[in-house]
């Protein structure tokens, strides 16, 4: 099968959104009046964002989720992307999952696929996706990393740390029973974008990030570019680990032996969670619980967000804690 | 250096038409009223795309172009891109130089690097580009593949093979002297996107395509996509390959002895040429000229669309010739 064959086969549809889709030099798309473009792009590497034995169906949910995750984070609605793939060779079984993964997501987000690319070469997924954004009287409704301010609540939302725990399963570190690391497995390889959750907030939150890198390292983003500093009261967000809860819930499970230390790490700086961590004025409280009702989507508030810069950790009790917790970095 | 540091030293600049540029989970773009967005991305493979022995700098300048190269066939202005960008490892060296050839072309369209993502991983260019198309009484000026009329005239810009003739000499299938070399490495390298030419062209052209796989291969998308045929007329194609007449107006030079059969190849089949492709009504002649005038772009006219589909291709006296070429593809 040629490059043509394949695109046609398996990724090229009928635009609906786009006034030009699969099958040019460019594919062509309009804003509709009083939107901007919200824009990223993601690289999935093998080996370093997924494993070699990974489902080809799961991985295609995962390329576009991540994706789809940074436009929540922008409080972005979903309208296009494209695709660029590097394959190995041209494998028709892995082809039917991957598309199919890919497809069901990008469906289920009424989100289409309108260009890209297909070349031979080590396994690599970029996907470049777009969304769209209302500006309101010359102000666009972004959610940016840069609006939280002092006094503001920190919430997150769903659950953390668990696909870091599957990692650690996979790699061999750690043992746990099947139900504990099917959960954790189903978060690492299949997350769920928070999309509606996004959406909602616009007009509530003041800032917001997606967390890819871990918990701590994305909340040092929104410090640094917000200029304030923050207080996270550690086990609120340790308490977030959906294995965590399934270990305690049922306390003959092995998994209930992992130190408290272990799960906290896992939460604050696992990475490859794609939960928004998000900053809002504490008399929103009640607008952030009707976002989260209306998403159908946990919110956790974890901290709050104060004038003096840098990160402070404390226990339940109000106790520092040291922050030892690094935060993903490909390059480090 | 980390992941953050590396962005910020290589590839951070103030967002000029962006309204959010690098640094946050989106890049925000808003399209000027009565326009819309042409998108195109491109991945570039070491082994397929370029060899790892190249200058970086010019690396950073191919990525670029053959995406500029995509905004050029749509007749598309030039607005922005996002680069996303797998390393083996932190090269200081290397980014440097890949930067400086990236952005040096960048900034000489105005187009601006809003985003992306760098990750470890086997080396992988990956480029998503912006350009704006005018949309005059609901109607795209975009110049597209499926607009070919029979009676068209067929041109091209540029030089043709001298990429194809350098990836020769690199493989050690071909020996040349060294000024015919430098021409052709320096077309294979730094292939110049033909963007000025394809804003000439809106209102003139009726279909167009850039050469990236070969004329041949190539013309037969603007075929397929318009339901037409063509006829070619080979040496006009062939007479555009710049070694050849370096070779032929220094007659010593050994490369001379090329045969007329393998200019024939290259010109129609070589690749990685980035020309435009395009056919005009016989009554805008000239215009093209025009057009090809204002965009300080040479332009031939090599053939004609014709109403029976198929290709056909005639020497100087219109005697019929085979057509045994074969175009690039990635996965055959």
């Amino acid at each position: 099968m040629g490059e043509f064959d394949l695109i046609k086969r398996y990724f090229k549809r009928e635009p609906r959104r786009a006034a030009l889709g699969v099958g040019d030099d460019c594919a062509l798309l309009q804003s509709a009046p009083g939107t901007q473009l919200a824009i990223s792009s993601d690289m999935l590497v093998e080996g370093r964002h997924f494993l070699s034995t990974v489902d080809p169906r799961k991985l295609g949910h995962k390329a576009l989720a991540v994706n789809l995750s940074d436009l929540a984070a922008c409080g972005a609605r979903p309208l296009a992307f494209t695709l660029a793939l590097a394959l190995p060779r041209v494998d028709e079984a892995w082809l039917d999952a991957f598309s199919e993964g890919l497809l069901a997501l990008a469906d289920a987000h009424d989100c289409e696929l309108i260009g890209g690319d297909t070349t031979q070469g080590p396994l690599n997924i970029c996907i470049t996706i777009f969304g769209e954004v209302p500006v309101l009287e010359g102000k666009s409704q972004a959610l940016l990393r840069s609006g939280a301010k002092p006094g503001d609540d920190l919430y997150v939302s769903g659950t953390l740390g668990d696909a870091r725990l599957a990692l650690e399963v996979f790699r061999g570190t750690l043992s746990v029973p099947a139900p504990v690391f099917e959960l954790a497995r189903s978060r690492m390889e299949q997350p769920t974008p928070r999309v509606a959750l996004g959406l909602a907030l616009r007009g509530i939150a003041n800032a917001a990030i997606d967390i890819s890198d871990g918990l701590l390292g994305d909340l040092g983003h929104i410090l640094q570019q917000s200029g304030v500093g923050a207080t996270v009261e550690v086990d609120l967000a340790a308490n977030r680990v959906a294995a965590r809860s399934l270990c305690t819930s049922s306390a003959g499970l092995p998994g209930s032996q992992i130190a408290l230390e272990q799960w906290r790490s896992w939460a604050l700086a696992g990475g490859d969670d794609y939960e928004l961590l998000f900053t809002a004025p504490v008399a929103a409280r009640d607008l952030v619980a009707k976002a989260a009702q209306s998403s159908q989507t946990a919110v956790t508030r974890i901290g709050r967000i104060e004038q003096p810069s840098g990160l402070r950790l404390v226990d339940s009790q109000g106790q520092a804690l040291p922050d030892n917790h690094t935060s993903f970095d490909h390059f480090t």
